[in-house]
C-alpha cells in the first residue's frame, strides 16, 4: 500500500530545461525525483499541476507523489531541501488523500508576468524580469486586457492549438496589469492555460503597451482563432507560476 | 589631456572573485576595464571607493577613470551596459572634476548585511541572503550594536589589523539592526571600514542573536583589540556595499 503526499515547490527556472524530465538535461522534476530517491531509497514519479517551460519560475508549483514508506513529512521536507540545490525549495509537504491529483484536481491557476520598463534592469533582478526599453502605456495594455478577459477560444494565443487535447476554450477570469515604478506586472488567472498562453498574452500586451498594435486588435485576433506574427511569445524569465487552487 | 569620469555600479558578486583585478580570475574591475577598452578603444584603469571581496554585492559602488577621448556619457553608459553581463550594471556615468578621487575622496560608506532568519531561503533570494536557522534575538543584537557604535579601535573586528595602513580606529556612527518578517538587516555606516570589518561585526552580532555570546561581550572584545574565535567572519553573500558619500 502506498501513501500519497502533496508538496508546493518554489524554483528559479534559470538553470533548468523546464519542469519535465528530459534525457541528458537538468530539469526541476528530474532534480526532485533524484532527491526523493536519495532521501527515501524509493524511486517514484512526481506529478505537477502542469509543466513549466525552460527558464520559467514558480513561486508555488504543486505536485504529488506516492511512497510505500511512511515518512515524517517535516523530516522529509528538511532532507529534500538539504539535498536539492538552493534554486529549488520545498515550501510545504503534507500527506494527502489517495485521490488528490496535482494536475487533474487543479481548479484554477495564477501566473504573473514581470516586466522591467527601463533601459537598465538591476543586476539582482535580471533573472526574474523581462526588460522593456520603451515606455509602456499601461492604460492601453489594460484596455486590451479587458477585451481578452473572460471565457474565449484562445487558439490565437497558443503556441500549438492543434495539440491541445482539451480544446482551446478557457475561462480567463482575471487579466490585470499593474505598474509600480519601473515594474509592470501582468496577472492572469484561469481554469487552465494553453501551451505558452501566458507568454503569448504578455507578448501581445507588451506590443500594445509600446504602441505597435492598437488595443482593439485584441478582439480581432481572439475572434480569428489564428496564431499570427502579431502575437509574439514573450521571453520566459519574466514568468512565474504564482499559485494553483484545488 | 585627459578627462575624468565618475560612475556608480551595481553588481551581483556571486560569480566573481571580488572587485580587484587578479590574473586568471573573473573580477568586477576586470570586466568593466575590459568593457571600457572594447567600447572606447582606450586601455584605462578604474579606481573604486574600495575593494569588495569575492561574492560580496554592491548596490552603488563608486569609481572613477580617465579617458583622453571626449565621450557622450549617456552613449558610453548604454554601450558599457550592452557589453557587460547582466550581473554588472552601470547606474550612472558623468564627467567629474579632475581632482575627484573615488577612494581618497570618500567621506563615508554604508554597508548592509542581509540575513534570512528561517530554515528555508526562497530560491529567488539565496544569492543575496545569509541563512540563520535559529531564531535571532534582535533586541540582544541591538544591545550589542549600541556598544559597538561610535569611534573605537576596531582591531578585534578586522581580519588583518597589522596591514591597515591608516590604523584601526574608525568612526562607526551607525550600527543598526532591523527585522521585517524573516529578514534581519544590519546597517553599518562609518567614515571607513577595516578589512572584513562588516562581516566580522555581522558574524559577532549573529552569535549574540543566537544566544551564544552575551551582548556585553561586545565591549570586552572591542577593548581587547585582539581578533579571536569569538568573532567569526559572516559569509559574503549577505553583504551589500550600499552607498558611498563624498
Amino acid at each position: 500500500m502506498t501513501r500519497r503526499y502533496r508538496m508546493t515547490i518554489a524554483y528559479d527556472g534559470t538553470a533548468y530545461a523546464g519542469w519535465q524530465v528530459q534525457p541528458g538535461k537538468r530539469t526541476i522534476q528530474g532534480e526532485i525525483e533524484h532527491a526523493l530517491a536519495k532521501v527515501t531509497g524509493e524511486k517514484c514519479r512526481i506529478h505537477a499541476s502542469g509543466r513549466t517551460d525552460a527558464g520559467v519560475h514558480a513561486r508555488a508549483q504543486v505536485a504529488h507523489f506516492d511512497l510505500s514508506l511512511t515518512v515524517r513529512t517535516d523530516r522529509l521536507l528538511t532532507s529534500l531541501d538539504a539535498v536539492l540545490e538552493a534554486d529549488i525549495r520545498i515550501g510545504s509537504l503534507t500527506r494527502t488523500k489517495p485521490d488528490f491529483h496535482a494536475r487533474y484536481g487543479a481548479r484554477g491557476k495564477e501566473y504573473r508576468y514581470f516586466i522591467w520598463n527601463d533601459a537598465v534592469v538591476p543586476p539582482f533582478l535580471y533573472r526574474y524580469r523581462t526588460r522593456a526599453d520603451r515606455p509602456l502605456d499601461v492604460d492601453a495594455m489594460r484596455d486590451a486586457a479587458r477585451r481578452l478577459q473572460g471565457k474565449h477560444d484562445f487558439a490565437a494565443f497558443s503556441a500549438n492549438p492543434q495539440r491541445e487535447v482539451e480544446g482551446t476554450v478557457r475561462d480567463l477570469d482575471t487579466l490585470a496589469v499593474r505598474r509600480r515604478g519601473a515594474e509592470v506586472v501582468i496577472i492572469a488567472h484561469a481554469d487552465g492555460f494553453l501551451y505558452k498562453m501566458v507568454r503569448s498574452l504578455a507578448g501581445f500586451l507588451m506590443r500594445v503597451g509600446e504602441g505597435a498594435v492598437p488595443a482593439e486588435e485584441a478582439t480581432v485576433i481572439l475572434k480569428s482563432r489564428l496564431r499570427t506574427a502579431r502575437v509574439p511569445t514573450a521571453p520566459p524569465e519574466g514568468l512565474f507560476l504564482w499559485r494553483v487552487s484545488y
